[in-house]
């Protein structure tokens, strides 16, 4: 497996995504190298993650002259709380971290996204490394500067636009990940293709098999070049006032089937996978799309082994949980739908009585 | 009063300072004219300002055709806390303002920095308007984009640099001020004149009646110029690398003071004036400044009617609850002193001690 670097440009705020196999090992030199005068630094990961991989990343950091700290989460989406978030900020007061010194997030999108929003609030924002463990987190989360918690009005509805210093991915440590959300990861891999890249989606149609036998080339060649579209649609649109909302394409459907299942049955690349399926009947329904696009994209989900049965909710309860998503403008819900394979576009002007024939074509 | 107007120049994130006699009146056309399509905003204010202002800027907003929900803190630094802000996050999801929608913080340094770090993380980012209502908010808090709330472990050690859309400065809301808030907003504008202009510190020397009564034009044009200066500051250094550290001038100090006395004997304005005698002994003590710049800058002070007696702590005490502040780099604990009057620069290597013998100089 090659090494790749994709420099994220976005001035004073750049950074490099640094792609290589078993490069876990070579973090604390590396941070060694962008701070050169600082002592501390706090690890954050979770109790999964942890035994796996931060005595690694602890060890690679104290060789290279690092005290290291660490906190941990429990596993999973439902502690993306205020409360946890919280807490690591207690343990960062009382690791005195300065406003200099990093927190490095081992982990999955969640462990990202708290620690990524309490590397922005500690001190009013202190460095940020992403060291992200799932596919989904980096091929997405762990690029782009998102981070958040949930709140029960809704999810990532208390957050910041704060951008790491370094991205660092180690595509070995997929090897650990569970299938389920290998493919869940691979959703987000389908959604670029979808968006903004139809010969992406082609590639995908092929080395299918490859990424879920996790060959490494396919997965360095796949995580490169959905880091290198995450970046491309951040530079355009960091805080995302246009363009970057494309990213949300399968988000405001699979936001609400998270919410309305209380984020306990499906995976967030799941949920999206699904909102997609909807999103590309919406599209065929409101004559955006031609006939078939539905059926092309189930076809690609199939193969990478994805659920697409869709939950049944009424159509008050779709629109009641999509109200609530922090994308839409106004009181309007804000749809992502697309042309064709690799074109999407926002749509604001999509009203309700369409809502209930396509969550009525789904039912039964 | 005249009406004054200064542009905060920060490229994407540029805003206006207005500062006219009566403008409270004005505010809803004005965010009308800011926000033309948006219906509800969220007005935050604190338990003693509210009954004093807030149904003048609520009617207002109303005459322009906003809907207008309500926050009110108590009022109070000890308020100043992850808790209370954790229940304007609370009515901010329950009121569905989204992301395009104003919200408006009437009232002081508390009021604005809490509702500030709500602004910036609520749907990760919504417009903020600042309406300060005491005179260290006007010429001090309310520009520049620190936000933030008080941890057990440390002043402001949870927050975000996040820009107003607008400050709003109605200079007759000072009418009903204590007259030691007045007296601890005037500690502020001195610093100014400390920092960076000796003639804005003469004509301090001559006026200092004239504000203290109240003269209109007295103090638009002292909240005019104090605004000027923070910004310039703030354009030059935004994040604060590097010279808004010379807007700290007695806050190392200052900052002690309130934390050892557990926020409770001290307004911050008067708190920040012990710290720059502090500051100035200190520069005398090491050989930056010549003999007697403290003494100038107390004749200033008695004339504001501030209190000039430092609190007794022993010298242990001083460091260890200076250790805690956020402008530290590393484990180092950064002054700021002075060379003259106007000519302010940051130190970061004054020893241990050197704070000994200060201490021990204020003593008995």
């Amino acid at each position: 497996m090659k090494k790749q670097l994709y420099q994220v440009n976005l001035v004073e705020r750049s950074y490099d995504i640094h792609i290589e196999a078993a490069c876990l090992d070579a973090i604390g030199a590396k941070l060694r190298q962008l701070f050169q005068t600082q002592t501390r630094c706090l690890l954050v990961s979770n109790e999964t993650i942890a035994p796996l991989y931060a005595k690694r990343v602890q060890e690679s950091l104290e060789q290279a002259g690092w005290h290291v700290d660490q906190h941990l989460f429990p596993d999973g989406e439902k502690y993306k709380t205020l409360e946890h978030w919280s807490a690591l900020m207690d343990t960062l007061m009382q690791s005195k971290i300065s406003r200099s010194e990093p927190i490095i997030a081992l982990g999955g999108g969640v462990v990202g996204d708290m620690t990524g929003f309490a590397a922005s609030c500690y001190r009013r924002g202190i460095p940020f490394i992403q060291v992200p463990t799932t596919l989904l987190a980096q091929v997405d989360s762990s690029v782009g500067g998102k981070t958040a918690v949930n709140h029960p009005h809704g999810k990532n509805m208390v957050g910041a636009f704060y951008q790491p210093k370094l991205v660092w991915i180690d595509p070995l440590v997929l090897q650990t990940l569970e299938v389920k959300e290998l493919r869940a990861g691979i959703a987000e891999l389908i959604k670029y293709g979808l968006i903004r890249d139809v010969a992406f989606f082609e590639w995908l149609y092929v080395h299918i098999e490859g990424m879920l036998s996790l060959d490494a080339d396919t997965l360095a060649y796949a995580i490169y070049h959905s880091c290198r579209h995450k970046a491309e649609v951040v530079m355009a649109d960091e805080t995302e006032q246009g363009m970057r909302a494309l990213l949300n394409l399968g988000h405001t459907f699979g936001h609400a089937i998270e919410s309305m299942t209380h984020y306990e049955s499906y995976l967030h690349g799941e949920a999206v996978a699904l909102g997609t399926i909807m999103a590309a009947r919406l599209s065929e329904q409101l004559g955006f799309a031609v006939i078939g696009l539905e059926k092309k994209i189930l076809s690609l989900y199939v193969q990478a082994g994805l659920n697409t049965v869709i939950p049944q909710f009424s159509a008050e309860q779709w629109i009641d949980a999509m109200g609530h998503d922090k994308k839409n403008v106004g009181s309007r819900i804000r749809y992502i739908l697309m042309r064709d394979i690799g074109d999407a576009f926002i749509a604001e002007d999509v009203d309700n009585a369409s809502i209930v024939a396509l969550v009525d074509s789904f039912s039964g």
